[in-house]
């Protein structure tokens, strides 16, 4: 059975490289991620603030997990920074260097990243003063479902719309016929085979991490997840279950294969605060200082007409699973799919409005 | 006057990002510098055993500027490694973990070095047993011109054929007409003006590693120089030359513009041995342990027929400079020019050998 792995859906999220700089390329599709930035900025200030109130070292080491490489890979570094510079200012010391690990899978696009240095590193300039100190910007590919940084070498680690990745599509779905992720009324088993892999991947992260963050280091990540205790009850459910109604549809008409349908299942898992908190507490090497949650809707440009609002949607889904689907289902298929995908959005969002429930936290390693 | 910068040559010199993989690319002519390495694995062995002769700490850093992104990015490192994790086992410690930070400037092509390091690691581990440390592999963008690094963070720096690139060409080349480096009967501007730079970028070059090497870190250089003290009479300087009179034919024959071929200088000095040694002991933040020289043929393939000879220089020589070439005359004039200056070499080979003048040399960081 090909299950698509986390490795192969994010090397493949960055369209640019993979001939996509179209309405569904993922640059293009960015807002959500900007937007949950902005969001997540005044908790990432406190969390920045508290990590460092009893002392900032000579040299800051940062990093950024799952970065991509589109315009955002860079601002939530550049918030990082702007914040600890500020308080060194404010403390009357020296402005700390600071060397920033930006990490995603081998395949992301790193050349594109590197390419916007000169325009960061002058924007930064720009808008702190010249006491900041030096800021060396290197890239770690590599998946964070292994290590990835010498032991007990990082001060702040930031994550941003990643960690929902698992690391690859959990096994034992046979009984997920017709879907491609947890859906209203699927099977226990696949549930707890989704739960379970969540717990695992989850778990593998947090100790991997601990030995990579120094002691009382930091990390925030935000993750989508789902605001209810059901699994399958989630709005983030409907979202997949509409792909899976387009690809049922597309069998009904002889244009997929129904093997392909059955086999291909989404590694992404989208877990209640509770379970979030149930892994942190088990794994037990970092302590959660705060969560918090806030909701952003499906269409980051809040379209009021639905039919654009549908496609926007689609557009964005199409730029996440673009490259996976072509190559669980073939190339030409994918048009077709996304029509279709945005008119089941369409009917869905006259009924009622697609929200996503992100979570922000803050860990401290113990 | 439009001079190519080291930026631009370098940015450059890997032509698949370029749309070649033929004759030309940098990958198929990187033979020169796999040679090189192997010639000067002896003294980087014995120089990385004199560094961590006391001690081997936890996390060895190691950067390698320059690297490029062909297949010998990673060999120097794969040694450097390899040397190490040796004399950890000789001395019945714990492997350290590495990291590992390869620098080029921000145009190199750092996803094609990404995507080799699934093999990198394979061949590590396979050669190598399983006490070897994680090894962390990271891409540093930015000139070595410039600061790179966090203050006193690298316990070993290597570099093979980049730090005879320099920052620019020189300004004051005006009376450099028809010639593209210098040449046999030079005015002693045109020599003073290249003598300069390489003073000035070589001693900014060591100034920046010693803030950024530990106390008493090493770095060993290899570096394309000369044998004999007189800057116009190295067998380099024929390389170039040879291209100069392709040019200046093609000036005579209206396929180039005058001030075009007087505007081009190839951002490139020939040290001496005794230029090296005066620009380290001037700069004075190191002191210079070793140094050793040795030759090697133009052509890499040492072929005996002399046209195949000059093929495979052309060919070396079009690899490094075709892009800034293309972008100083144009890209409809590289093929015939290419084709002239196998011409010249061929020519020049009859009568002589070919050969490079390298130059090793281990430094400790005072």
């Amino acid at each position: 059975m090909l299950l698509p792995t986390r490795e192969a859906m994010v090397f493949l999220k960055i369209l640019p490289m993979n001939g996509g700089n179209g309405k569904s390329s993922y640059a293009n599709n960015s807002l959500l991620q900007k937007k949950m930035i902005l969001e997540v900025r005044p908790f990432l200030e406190v969390s920045i603030k508290d990590a460092f109130s009893s002392g900032i070292p000579s040299c800051v080491k940062l990093a950024d997990l799952g970065c991509s490489s589109g315009p955002n890979a860079l601002s939530a570094i550049s918030e990082i920074i702007h914040t600890i510079h500020g308080m060194s200012k404010r403390m009357n010391c020296k402005s700390p260097e600071f060397q920033v690990f930006l990490n995603d899978l081998p395949g992301n696009d790193f050349n594109n990243i590197f390419s916007l240095l000169p325009d960061f590193n002058e924007k930064l300039t720009k808008e702190e003063d010249d006491t900041l100190g030096h800021c060396f910007i290197t890239g770690v590919p590599g998946s964070f479902y292994s290590r990835i940084f010498p032991s007990r070498s990082l001060d702040f680690v930031h994550s941003s719309c990643s960690v929902h990745w698992l690391s690859q599509a959990p096994a034992g779905l046979e009984k997920n016929k017709g879907h491609i992720y947890i859906a209203n009324g699927s099977p226990p088993t696949v549930i707890q085979a989704y739960t379970n892999q969540f717990q695992r991947d989850f778990s593998l992260f947090l100790g991997l991490r601990s030995e990579e963050i120094k002691l009382a280091g930091r990390m925030v990540i935000t993750i989508i997840g789902r605001s209810m205790e059901d699994p399958s009850g989630g709005e983030c459910c409907d979202l997949w279950e509409l792909l899976a109604e387009s690809l049922t549809d597309m069998l009904a008409e002889g244009l997929i294969e129904e093997a392909d349908l059955n086999s291909f299942n989404i590694p992404i898992y989208y877990p209640s605060e509770g379970e979030v908190r149930a892994v942190v507490q088990e794994e037990g090497s970092f302590n959660l200082d705060k969560i918090e949650s806030f909701e952003a809707n499906w269409d980051p440009f809040d379209d009021s007409d639905k039919y654009r609002e549908a496609q926007n949607v689609a557009n964005y889904v199409r730029s996440i699973t673009e490259p996976t689907l072509k190559s669980h289902f073939g190339g030409a298929v994918i048009g077709n799919l996304f029509g279709r995908y945005a008119d089941h959005l369409a009917k869905h969002l006259l009924m009622e409005k697609g929200k996503y429930f992100f979570m922000v936290i803050s860990l401290t390693k113990k």
